[in-house]
This record gives C-alpha cells, sequence and structure tokens, in this order.
C-alpha cells in the first residue's frame, strides 16, 4: 500500500489531532508512517480542527469519524460537509480501551462522580452501574481533557473524581488507574480520518474506500432508493450510511456516506456521475486506502464484487460501444 | 429528420422488402424518400430477405416487426437475432386496411373458404364470424400471395375462395372487393423495419430509438428486474419488451427490447454498457430515427424524460469527475 | 401428487384437444390419469376449442401454451386473456418430435412442397435446408391437420407433397415416414395445459405454478419494474414473462406470466393483490401442479426461495402483527 | 384527533420528562391535553426517564428524539431499541429558542465561558463565534441543568459564567437575560415522544405516524434497498431514516425508521410483515398521530399516496383472492 501523498506538498506537512495529549485521535495519528505526534498540533474541537486546514495553518489532521458502538460523529460528519472543500487521504481504526483513572489516592469507592466525554459514557456506562452504582456522569470536552484537569499540579478544580479515558491518557496525567478495560464492549473499535485540502488524489491501491455527502432534490417516495441504485448497479458496495439533517428542517435529510473502491475506478466514477445527475448536490470527501481492522487478515475485509462489475468489465463494454458508434457490430 | 446512411454506401442500393407485391412490406418501403417499389425485390419470407442482405445480394430490405394488434413478428425478432450482424437503418409505420376479394363474379355469400396470413386472419375474425361464419380459415404465407394465386391467369388452384388483403393487392392482382375495412380494429398498425448489413449509423436526430437484445447470464429471480434497472436508472424508456425463447429450454429466454434515444448519446450508452457488464451476450440491432404514427403531431410521441437525464446532465457530471480525479474539488 | 378436480364436477367429464387426431395436444391429454383421448373430441383451432369450453360443451380442452423453440402460442394467450373466465387446471410437457411423412410411394428426392405448421416449420427448417434443399413451404393450419390430408383416401389434394408431423400422425393417417426426428434441436418440448371453468381450484402440492395477465394503468417508464417487484418482495419467482399487445396501440402491452407458487399460499396471494392494486386489470389462470419435464428428477426443477419468504414465515409475521395490534410487543 | 390511550390505563397517569424544569422537554410535555407538568417528574437523563418507565415508576415520559439541526438523538433512540419493550404514544414538535443567561449583574462582554447542552452549543456556535468569540464552551447535562447550576441560591458552583437555555429556564432560574433569540437557524425544532409501556395502540387518526427498527440479516450489499422496498411496494413513505451501530462491529448497523400510517392499517402491516420476513430482527416502537409543525396548517403535512396503496384498494384485493380461491373468477 503505497502511502498517500498528502496535499498541498511539502517537505515538512504540520499534523495536528483533536486533543489534548493522549485522545485516541493522537494514538491515530501515531499510526500514520513518519509523523511524529509529539510534534503535532492538538487541537481542542473537531470544527477548530479542521479550519486550521482550511485556513493553511495545518495541513492535515486526524479526527473521529464514526464509532462501533455510538456511531456517527456528527460534529465530524457536518464539520467536513459545510464550508471549503477537505478531503480524506488516510483513515485509520484504533481499538478502544478505557480505563477509571483518579489522582493518586482515591479509591473506587470512594468515586461519586465521573468526567468523560458523553461517547466514552455511554461506552462504559454498563460497567459502571455494576461496579460505581453510585457515581453519577459529569460530561467533559474529550476524554483526555477530563483527565487532564485531575493531573496533579494542573489547577484545575474539575467537578468530578475520577475519569474515563484512555490508558495513555492517564499515564501522561499521572494518575492512578482504579479500573482497567472498562468498555461494555471489548471489541470497540473507533474510526479516525486524516483530512486535507483538496491536492493529488491518494493513488488507488487495490483496497479503497470513498466518502462523499448527497442531498436529494426533493422528499419524494422512494429518492433514497434511486439513490442506492446508482450504487447497486454498478455493484458498488455501500459500507455507510447515515442521514443527517440539512438543518432546514425536521425531515430534511443528506446522507454521508462511504462506499468501496476509488474514484479512479471506472464503477465508482459512474456511481458518482449517476448521483450527481440526480441529485441536488454532491460533495465529494475524497478516496483513500481502506484500512485493516487491528487483528483482521487484510482479505477478509473487501467484500465480494458483482459480476460485471470489475475494471476489466468496464473497459471491454467501452471499447464494445465505441465499436459500435463506429458502424462495426 | 436526416436521411439514413444505408451501408455499404452506394450509388445505385439495391431494396428489398417481404413480399409478393402488394403486401403492406412493400408500402412501408414506399414510405422511403427515394425509394422506387418497382424497382425492388419481393421476397416470399422474412428469412430470405435478411439472408439476401447478409450474402450482399441485396442492401437493405423492408419487413414487419411488430403489429399492434398480433404484437412481436416472431420471425422477423428471431432471424435479425441470430446469423451474421444486421442493423435496423429506419422504421416505418403502416396502418392496416383489410379488404375481402374474390375473382370476378364471385359473392359474398358464395365464400366458403378464406385463405390469408395467420396474423391477418387474428385482425380480421371477428369481423368474419359475424358477416361469413360458415367461412373456415385457410392459412397462406402471405396476405399478398393468398390474393396473387387468386388472380385471373394465374394458374393456381387456392384451397379457398376468397382472400384478406391489403386493398392494393387486390387492385393489383384484378380481383373484386366483397368488403372494405373488414379490420376489426380500425387503428391497427404494423411497424416495419429497413434492415441493412453494419455500417454507417444512422445520425442522431433528437427522436430515435434503439434496438438491442440481451440474454441473461442465468435464470435468477429479479435477474431481470436488474437489467430493467440498467436502463431506469440512466432515465431511458423503454417502448417495446418481448421475450423469446434461447431454444434451450423452456424458460429459458432472451429479451427483444426498443429503448428511446441514440447510441451516440450518453445515457443510451451508459445503459448498453450496463448491460453489456451484466448479460451474457447482448445484440445491438441499430439506432435510428423514430416514425411519427399516422395521424400523429410528432411531440406528442416523445416520452417525457427523467430528470437529470440529459446529454448536457452527462456532459456536466463527467466534466466535475474529471475535475475532481486531477484533484479538484 | 393429487389430481386436480376438474371444475364442474362430473361423474364424466368431457374432455377436447387441439386436433385433429394426431397432434402433440392428443399426446398431453393422454398424459392425464383416467383420461381416454378416443372418446374426448378433437377441435381443429384453440379458439374453438376454449370456446366449447366456454359454452359448456366440453368440460376441459388440452391447448398448447408454450414452445421452447418457438415461444408462446400466441393463439393461446389472447383467447385465455378475453372473453369469459377460463382457467389452467393442469400442464403437461411433450417432447417434440417431428417425422418427414408422405403417401405410400413417394421417395425423399421427390418432395418438392412440404405442408406443416408454421411452428413446427420454424423448428426443422435447418434440417430442410440440408435435407430437401429445394422444397418449399406450405402452411397448414396444424402438423396433424397437414398429415390427414395426405391419408389416402381422405379425398383431399393439398398443395404439397410430404407432411412434417408427429410420428403418430404419420401412422394413424397411414403415411410413409421419409425421415425421423428431424426437428433441428433435440430437446424441444411443448408445453400444454388442461383448461377448464372456474371451479374449486386444484389443492397446492408444494409444487405449483399459477398463471395471469396483468395491464398496466398507463405507460410510465419504470411501470414494469414496479410490477416485477411486487413478486421480488414476496420472493415468488417468474418463470415466463411475455409483453402482449393490448390492440388499442402500438407499445401498449399487457403481461402473460407464470409464477411459481398456488394462490393458496401467502406470498401468491401476497403479490396477486399487489398487482391487483397497482394493476389497471389483473386475469387470475389457475394454479395447479407444475409438471416435471420428462427425463428430469422432480426435485431439480423446484426453484430455490428466498430466505423469508416460506409459509411458516408469513404465518409468523402474520401472528407478530396480530400481537402488536392488540397492544402486545 | 382522538387522546391516545396511554397503556397502562390509569385514572391518574404519572408522567415524567427528561429535565430539570425548564427543559423543551417540560414544554413538550405541556402540549399533551391534560397534563399538569407541575406534578410531573424531571429526570436528568433520557436513559433514567425511560428506566423509571420500564419498572412501572412511571406511566409516561416526555424525552426528545430529533432535532431539525442536530439529528437524531443518539440517547434516545439507542434506549428505545435494547431493553424492555416501550412505546411511542404520541409525539410533540416544540420551536426551539435559545436565550444566553447568567446571574443578574453579568454582562454579555464579561462572559468567558459558556455552559450548555453539546446539541444546544450546536445551534448557537455561529451566535457565539460572533457575539461572544473569546467565550469557550462547557458541556452541560441539558440546558436546563446549566442554568439552574446558575441560579443564585443554589449552591453550585459552576465552571462557567453563563448558560445557553431555554426562555423558560432562565425565568424559572432568576437569570438575566444578555440574548435573546441566539439559535443560528430561526426555524429550528425538536421533536418529542411520549414514551410508555405497551398497552392499547392509540387509535388511528387517518394521520399517523409508526417507529421501528430493524436489523438486517447480513451485509449484503443492496440489502437496504430491499428492505426500503417492502414499504415503496406497498406506497408506504419514510419520514426518517437513521443508521444506528449495532455495537457488533463497524459498519454493523440497524435502522431507526418513522413511516407514513398506522399499524391498524393494511399497507403499513404488510410492510412491517416484509421486514420482519426478511430482517434478523425489527422492533416496533408504536403507531400514534402525526403532530402538526407549529405553524403549519394540517394539510399540508400529509404526504401523497402513491395510487392503489389505500385501505379500500387492499380492502378490495383481499376480497378478490377470497373469491378467486373459492373457485370464483
Amino acid at each position: 500500500v503505497p502511502e498517500p501523498d498528502l496535499s498541498p506538498t511539502r517537505a515538512d506537512p504540520r499534523y495536528g489531532y483533536f486533543g489534548p495529549r493522549g485522545t485516541f485521535s493522537e494514538m491515530a495519528l501515531a499510526l500514520v508512517p513518519g509523523v511524529d505526534t509529539a510534534a503535532a498540533t492538538a487541537v481542542s474541537t473537531v470544527d477548530s480542527a479542521l479550519a486550521l486546514v482550511r485556513s493553511a495553518d495545518l495541513d492535515a489532521v486526524m479526527v473521529p469519524i464514526e464509532n462501533s458502538v455510538e456511531g456517527g460523529v456528527t460534529a465530524t460528519l457536518d464539520a467536513l460537509a459545510t464550508g471549503r472543500a477537505l478531503v480524506i487521504v488516510r483513515e485509520a481504526l484504533v481499538p478502544i480501551t478505557f480505563v477509571l483513572a483518579a489522582r493518586p489516592g482515591v479509591t473506587l469507592d470512594a468515586v461519586r462522580r465521573i468526567g468523560t466525554h458523553p461517547h466514552a459514557w455511554a461506552q462504559c456506562r454498563g460497567w459502571a452501574a455494576r461496579a460505581v452504582p453510585e457515581a453519577v456522569y459529569v460530561p467533559a470536552l474529550s476524554t483526555a481533557s477530563a483527565s487532564a484537569a485531575l493531573a496533579p499540579g494542573s489547577g484545575a478544580d474539575p467537578p468530578y473524581d475520577a475519569a474515563l479515558c484512555a490508558p495513555i491518557a492517564a499515564e501522561i496525567n499521572g494518575l492512578t488507574v482504579l479500573a482497567h478495560d472498562v468498555g461494555d464492549n471489548p471489541s470497540a473499535v473507533t474510526r479516525f480520518v486524516l483530512v486535507a485540502r483538496p491536492g493529488a488524489v491518494p493513488e488507488p491501491t487495490g483496497s479503497d474506500k470513498t466518502t462523499l455527502v448527497a442531498y436529494q432534490t426533493d422528499d419524494h417516495p422512494g429518492g433514497l432508493v434511486e439513490m442506492l441504485e446508482q450504487f447497486a448497479v454498478r455493484g458498488v458496495n455501500l459500507s455507510r450510511l447515515e442521514s443527517r439533517p440539512t438543518g432546514d428542517a425536521l425531515g430534511q435529510y443528506c446522507f454521508s456516506m462511504d462506499c468501496d473502491g476509488h474514484i479512479a475506478e471506472a464503477r465508482v466514477a459512474e456511481a458518482l456521475m449517476g448521483l450527481h445527475r440526480s441529485c441536488a448536490r454532491v460533495t465529494f470527501l475524497g478516496s483513500y486506502p481502506r484500512a485493516v481492522a487491528p487483528g483482521r487478515v487484510n482479505g477478509s475485509t473487501s467484500p465480494s464484487r458483482r459480476s460485471g462489475t470489475s475494471e476489466a468489465d468496464f473497459t471491454a463494454a467501452r471499447a464494445w460501444i465505441d465499436k459500435l458508434r463506429a458502424g462495426g457490430s
């Protein structure tokens, strides 16, 4: 798998991530070959991180886009869909492991208030109900910021006694781990994307994904079916589909989607052209190499293709039409 | 509407029609500008007519393909679908009017046996049951041959007393017309096609049709739906669909179809390429100007198009993809 | 497989077939247990045969409906679709074998004109082109009538020297067989149906077919797809689909179809109700046991079913809805 | 519109809402005729509110389910989909108006930290970026709890200076309103649902909605299209569709949906039965009267129906099938 060509080409691209230090986003960025996360910029919200790329203060930022337990990260989906164009140039999958961490000296039975990000709470609340049934939840901006506020010497006085966070965040902030692996779903994984300004599209690798947002022309019954048929008729599989409100009124949606394949492939290009013709608007958010889920063999994640939809099939069909148009048979 | 360019280009193309003289096919050929049917060759079967084009003994022949009462002309459909490639370069619609004709001196109440082509009988049997209930039907190779055998001086002794045929055939053969307009359906029309060897495809006129035959890869449930979706997703309307047995076994069909549009148009080309990719085999049988039904204004026969399927829509979508592939947004 | 209950129930139902004696229709009728074809009535046209059932002069007639080489028998399809309601109560598959037969003393090299039914000619013309290239084709009402007219002592003087017909017809009529097995396709088979007045529907056997004709409400693009989806969404496979003109104008069709399953089954009933709601008109032409193709094991002809479409699935779904409607969960 | 019959029937049902006092949920509950919100129980999380209904400590609770700006309320969607069955018995639409409120004496230019619920922040951040660009966001459990913590005499010391909340929450808590109507989208509306234990389904009113969650059997391409066709083929419109992860792995989704119509109607019942047959699991979450959006005339929100899908069409189709099954025609 060749490395994606981050754009604009710089000898020394400036990276950022949804932070502070110790978030899962930093772990995802660390998976990119050649990136030193210590030199990268931690940005406290997804919105701000993307804004820094739009303004060219950063060249690429790693942000969460989808969680196997909580679903789409709506802040990311919405920030990508609006504003100056950005594209995804890489994805990363990070297994999610939570610890309950507190200042040294605090014991588990003394924990009455737990601070963390809402998505993290959602993934640990089963454990919390059993292990610390008296504790209440206090929302925080991120799992890392929840633990950072507890760091001895931080000067903060957060309204909670313990934080649910990544193991690395507990370590960075000098906290005591009261309980390991407290996530309710041991196979939880979060998908992150590296977002850059449009430039050269990463080369196709044979196992790629394409992300886009499509807006229907109106809310007629069957409109979504027609949209999905643009993919089905070319044998392009959708691996993610989420409706997002357009903000205009209840019941008015756009659809954020990942499909298998690369815009350089005929089957994907034709499906996208079909959407472009039939939708009010289509926003292309990048073609990039598919990440392999941790612990999986590469081949097992490749979906089966409908017969007649390979690149060779498209090439042969085009040659046939060209011959017919020239008067052949 | 420009004239189709018959191929191969000859100063003096040799025409034929399904005949003898006096058939509706001759009337259809007479509708082609510049053609003198007196100089054209009448051929007694559709099979033979097409064979003479394949062997280059003729350059183009007019044969019936579809009747508004009897349906597809299976001899034509099957002969076009098999053997060396032929293409349709023009279509013609002829209103069908039948007369009952006999040798001079024969009266209506003396008619006991009526000779005609099976399709013609099917279109007049209601009238016959009322007007000559005693008469039985005797099949003939064509309506014109049925009347020709009755011609005084023909030397034939046909096993019937009167023929159902076109008015012109009665006139040519010197017969007396016993009854006019005996067809059960006064709006009956037959569609004829002018068939030639492959060559330059007639120029698109903006109101064209394309004919093809598609063979499915296997008999899986939903296979026909998938085939039809190749058209629907590009907004291409089907104006004729007929299943024909492949001859291998009961339940194994190919599909003979006419769709609106010309192979030079992106929407038609893309639909045909979709079939080419997903079907076992596709036979292209020509793109040619749509004929206007007699008595109709041209515009009224143009079907409405689904939004987003004009040539401009396809061109814009292609430009968008090209820009994205180059790294734009 | 229980025997269909022919209706109206009579101690001694009167049978007919498309004849004269010696047609393949008689052979098909002979396959019905307990029927003595010698006592059955031969009727010279399909139209007349069905009319005799409608008028209650006969109780059931065997007529051809589909041929593996020539396709649908349009006379049968159209006669079933119009007029007083009739239903199919049984089907039969007959392998088609042709002989070339002539009066005693005629030799193969003396044959100049061959009489037969157009469908039979279509199935033997390849052989004829090789074996008797000089011979021309003369159409007849049926293969059996073509051979009967040659019978010594018939008093007829048919305009041909030999007939293409079933072996039994040559035998019945005292003709000499000049060539055996002259059909171009050795696996050719014709499907016949036994047609009766509506009455008790034959009991479901677990391997049944249902025949119907559906008329669309208008000629809108995608209308056929919607019709087919009524079947697909309930997992009902179509084994035959033919468009037939309604006779009103070119491009106006109804669809004659066979689907797997019995009207007593929920999946078929629901699909038919869906058609009834969405079509201009639906004509039910019977549910009856599926015939096993000669030489095939029964199981091999049963199509695979889409999961979730068994009778048990429908029953469970109904029970679930009834519980929910009553306030359960 | 008859009132929904809350179940179990009690002379004095106990109501709750997602609170504390002053949330939009309380405003939604106040729209239910005969309900005194002062006597209702405010519950601090959606999870807990639903748990109190499951345990029969409350009889019905009002919780948010969808916001025209932020999309589905995932906590509600997920809590409804899992655990003991609950059903929606009513919906309410509440226009969303935000104020920025602070303790008396605080002025707008002194605001450095703003506390509110993440969804509220998302709906006001445009205004905040312009009006108080220096202020940072501090997440809170609800808009009402953010304002309650600022209430003089509450004894709390929240980590922010001002709260984004409903006007009523500012009033209840004795706060000063620093800015009115600070939402970025003036037509923002949130949809709330009243959730109860299963019991008698509210009577159909002719303008109803049905909510459900469907789990596909596997992740095959086209699976969602098949699911949507269960609705389309019966003319049932979907007004909301959201994918939610099942929690098992990335790319494994269930679909939360609202459709038009009532389970007592044949078209809805048949679509649900179709899903029940073809899906791994379907959870019914209630049929209830459609709420009219504030400021809209009732009729304008009724979607057009596909022809052939009225209750009368279903009844007629059922009568037709019953007659055919009995041997009629």
